[in-house]
């Protein structure tokens, strides 16, 4: 039996960005030849990022990725590597195929395109690319190699089954190793779900499996790395960090791995959605050229978690809380935004609305007379907060967060054009529940969030004495209600059946369904759940239901 | 060689109106009946309308989905139709299929599953169904026939060439005639676009073709109905209107069909232009369920289409035109917007934002100090209309229209939260210069809109005397220059080679890439060109382009 010794290379790739992308990869390769390393393998999608999107229509962009495997292979000199792009299709079909090409000495010697092309929640492979049907296995150094890009190895643990299994057909091949490049996007529950498909995998077919997955933002997604090398027996040799670039050594001797390097994987849920936030919106914000934010600093538990996060992940000085109270204000919510502003230094501004809202009421009086005090009024005050943000991130070039909730979100407790702006929504996947946790958890060493903050009972302070609690149900229910028909796609019936309020359960879907309309506007939100608002769900607006 | 008598149903059906739909469905079958007709054909998920997007991943969808189909079977007593929904799919893979019900006397005696699944621009099926692949032919009273659902009969049509040719296979299986019930989309360049397709499709297949089309808007897309009979020669046998609702008979005797009725479909891209977007607002509004609408009249061209339109649409009393002059404004745009409103007869009201406008700049200085006025300052005068509109819209149920065109929002020439608000942007995707080609339409019997702002250059004037083309090239050459970039995705090498100025073409790509996220939060726009902004074009914000 062969030896070979591996690199397992886990980088954090930017989409189109083919230089930068290309030298990172051109970097670990030299690394790995002065080690005396093999075989180097990197994720799915790996020069020109994952996913592209409609940028695959345009030919100087299939053009610039098919040059990119070329410089790559230029670098290959005296080293075998497992490279992922996009190539033209040779054959009938969609113009194009999802590709890991298997280099060596210089050249690419097989072009082993994917078979199973993920088209639901946020994927939308099918949309680009032609499946690959034609299994093929490499032989190398004795030993012979099985590919399966990312989804090829999920062909029995999804909704439905596929009609393919490329991984058996690899094994059946005579594959001795199944190389799994990847593009895998975090969302909290998604480690189990690795666990149980590769660990599951490899004791099926026998052979170990290599999982090599990419780190970093794009858009809406979050990767998260957590690459892992597993054995025939289903065993972890080798785990890589989550939301950090590594490369790590393995070497493969007598059918087995054993590893340089391991790391333990984090398995508590909210520490993950901690570290994953301030991952989130640190790489978002380098990757868009961006420095510094701003955010309407409310006194309120979801502004609070907010500034925490951007502290964290952009540093005290580049965060910019706005305070911005009305005559509806109470003083424990200005006293409550200051003293967090103190504790996480960050260096906070105060602009009272009250005078522009004032202005506002009186061009409106030659039309809107003397009717009460209604949602208007409520929304304006959203809005001019908006106009204040905006102003402001215009002229300093400050990005506007997002400080919107999940909970919120789906029952469109949000104004339009107010609160609901932004250029990223950190927490617009975390029910209300979660961001309770959160600010637990950003104290776990000291109280940087007043307690007074996670204390009081939420409000939007829009009119005198509102509470959040006022007209909707507590946010225990509500949530359990919410992740029932969002992320499980239960109808309400089933979900009346598990035990809720007919009525309940009933006001809480009308909400959902009856502001779609506003999550169509809303900024990109870090997916951090199975199911996220945005491009993995899409809800048509003209439509009975 | 039989006979038959058909009746081809082209009707305007509502995503997830299970009851209206199959009551209509149930409507035209009892007047078919009493007419002694045959067979019935209507279009493209016809019980649950095109497309209800991810609502198909809701079981409860599902069920009422094969429930309808049942109730339009039970209505089916002595005549036979071909009727379109979604089935659990009996096999392994996706869960679900798109397909076409052959009912008779009061059972579903058939079930054909599409085959192309459409997987590109604004279609998404591959996220939801199987594709068929058993082609079948139905004999009914004496006639093998063909079902071929909308893109089965598009497979060579396309950017790419499929594998599969189901309308092939159905003539290979002896099918006498081929009918194609659709979901198909209206842009400028369609009805040439079908005329190629039907016309080659049945003569190349040497037998008769029956395009079974819907009416109606879909969030954002305009199916315009347009359906149509084709004989073995390739000869129209009749149409049917655009965005109107018809059934009309044929008989098909010795080959070929005879119809009681045609109409003539219009041919001038302009006023195909205007009578889809005023069938789109109208149906917009009526499935919306709303009733007025509401916009900033700045006495610019684009606003004043837009009340034209809107005023066609809803009538005069339904369009509330809002005038909000700043201290940039000049005299010229208040009048010419006053004399608008005079011509069709809206009642304007007149809100200047000055006040407002101050209290914002004296609430901003303790952080905008003494800085020189910059685009902080301009983008706060549209915010503010925003502000103004949005509480009218909230006071009275007046619904926002967005006033922004093509040209603009694809270089970014509009204000986020400003005057890129809106429920629907009615000409976000019609270029400025189509723009003007409306306005002249619109006054092709009586001067509608007055000739000084058709006239007058173009300005946001949001500081002195600015004007679009101090910092954008005319409009002549920018639309032009964006249909090669966004219609016909070419490069920027390859748009040069067109003859275009590099700087020219530089600065373009560059502000249109520079803009996507302001349109990852526009409004839903209604498409009318074969690449709009919206769902048809999915572009990375985190990105190097």
């Amino acid at each position: 039996m062969a030896n070979l010794k591996i690199a397992l290379a886990q980088l954090n790739y930017k989409v189109g960005d083919f230089e930068r992308n290309t030298a990172k990869i051109a970097d670990v390769l030299f690394e790995a030849k002065q080690n005396k390393t093999d075989l180097v393998v990197f994720s799915e999608l790996s020069v020109c990022g994952y996913s592209p999107d409609d940028l695959l229509d345009y030919p100087w962009f299939i053009e610039k990725c098919e040059q990119s495997l070329e410089a790559v292979a230029m670098a290959c000199d005296g080293i075998a590597a497992i490279v992922g792009g996009v190539m033209r299709n040779p054959g009938k079909g969609r113009q194009l195929q999802n590709v890991c090409c298997f280099i060596h000495d210089g050249k690419i010697d097989h072009i082993i395109p994917k078979t199973l092309l993920p088209t639901y929640d946020v994927f939308n492979e099918r949309r680009y690319f032609e499946p690959g049907n034609q299994p093929q296995v490499i032989e190398y150094k004795g030993t012979k190699i099985g590919i399966a890009i990312c989804e090829d190895l999920w062909d029995i643990y999804n909704d439905f089954e596929y009609l393919q299994h490329p991984g058996e057909d690899l094994v059946t091949l005579g594959a001795e190793i199944i190389i799994n490049p990847s593009a895998s996007p975090f969302h909290i529950g998604k480690q189990s779900l690795r666990n149980r498909v590769f660990a599951g995998q490899a004791s099926r077919f026998g052979v170990p499996v290599l999982y090599c997955n990419q780190v970093g933002v794009h858009t809406e997604l979050l990767f998260d790395g957590s690459s892992r090398a597993i054995n025939a027996t289903g065993e972890v040799a080798a785990q890589l960090p989550s939301f950090d670039e590594s490369v790590v050594y393995l070497h493969y001797k007598e059918g087995e791995f054993i590893a340089e390097k391991s790391v333990p994987l984090e398995t508590d849920d909210i520490a993950l959605l901690h570290q994953s936030l301030v991952f989130g919106i640190r790489d978002y914000f380098s990757k868009m050229g961006f420095k510094s934010a701003t955010f309407g600093a409310s006194g309120g538990i979801d502004s609070a978690v907010i500034q925490a996060l951007a502290t964290e992940a952009l540093g005290a000085n580049n965060v910019h809380p706005v305070l911005m109270p009305s005559m509806y204000s109470s003083d424990h919510s200005i006293n409550d935004a200051l003293e967090l502003s103190r504790r996480l230094d960050n260096s906070s501004i105060t602009l009272p609305i009250e005078d522009i809202y004032n202005s506002t009421i009186k061009t409106l009086k030659p039309i809107f007379k003397n009717l009460p005090f209604s949602l208007a009024e409520e929304n304006l005050q959203a809005r001019t907060r908006a106009v204040l943000l905006m102003g402001i991130s215009n002229k300093f070039g400050y990005i506007l967060l997002n400080t919107s909730n999940k909970s919120e979100m789906s029952v469109g407790y949000s104004t339009l054009y107010g609160d609901l702006c932004g250029a990223l929504s950190p927490i617009g996947d975390v029910y209300k529940t979660q961001v309770y946790a959160l600010a637990k958890y950003i104290n776990r060493n000291q109280e940087l969030i007043p307690k007074n903050i996670i204390e009081k009972a939420p409000s939007a302070e829009l009119r005198p004495g509102q509470k959040d609690q006022d007209s909707l149900p507590p946010y225990e229910v509500l949530d359990e209600i919410l992740k029932n028909y969002i992320e499980l796609k239960r109808g309400r019936d089933e979900i009346i059946t598990l035990g809720y309020e007919p009525s309940t359960v009933d006001k809480v879907i009308a909400l959902v369904n009856g502001s779609e309309y506003k999550r169509y506007q809303a900024p990109p939100i870090l997916r951090v759940s199975s199911k996220a608002f945005g491009k993995g769900r899409v809800m048509p607006l003209v439509g009975k239901y």
